[in-house]
């Protein structure tokens, strides 16, 4: 019997409106994509722009993954592996490249940092289809 | 112009066994499937089995969507978002439900934790296909 096992815990959801607030206040989740069948997991530095998803890549993985409308998943979380706590927000939705010049001048605008290697000339939108997410809550009843 | 992109960085590979070591170091990653050609993320604790990565969970999603050979990615990262520093390892394979019960038995003396929310009864091992990792390095000439 592990200590974990008799802890009181539930799952919570989180509201759009925090999932959202919280996107806002982090800079860097993990994108999931899918190549040949095959589904690949990378980290990324990200912006919120108002509901959408915003990064930076080269041409590779990624932007082949996450481009021409495809389904992708974007998720941030927070976990506190010492007490078993944590929290996750799930984006799904369609990825496009930014082409629009004006479109990128304004993205261009945003708190997004380039953390070196490689130029990432490459602007990346995930427009979300749904957003959601839960935490863990101890009772303590 | 960001200071950040005048940093001098770049990606370099992490060698199998770094990988490795740094999957059995660590007991957070995140777990990427499709379900309805939907690319999914999800946070998981895990432990390292071996060279497989073995995870318990109860019916739902990641269940449906990390059993009977479906192709998986998992994925650990440790990132600075101060210092734009990380690495991330990247394990891409096939997942299981491990439903043997001597096998079952051995499992249960893995260091995983429970972090409640369900009796999470099932357990799902991922078999590599390939173990890949990188780390981004600044430069200091």
């Amino acid at each position: 019997m592990t200590p974990a096992t008799d802890w009181r815990a539930e799952l919570v959801e989180i509201d759009r409106s925090e999932c959202l607030r919280r996107l806002g206040a982090h800079a860097v989740g993990r994108l999931g994509i899918v190549v040949h069948e095959q589904p690949l997991v990378f980290p990324v530095n990200y912006a919120l722009d108002d509901e959408t998803v915003v990064f930076r890549t080269d041409p590779g993985t990624k932007l082949h993954g996450a481009t021409r409308g495809r389904r992708v998943a974007f998720e941030i979380d927070g976990i506190d592996p010492l007490y078993h706590e944590g929290w996750s927000v799930l984006v799904v939705g369609t990825a496009e490249e930014v082409s629009d010049p004006h479109e990128r001048h304004q993205l261009a605008h945003l708190p997004l940092a380039l953390w070196g290697a490689g130029p990432k000339a490459h602007w990346v939108r995930i427009r979300p289809d749904a957003i959601t997410g839960r935490r863990l809550v101890h009772r303590s009843d």
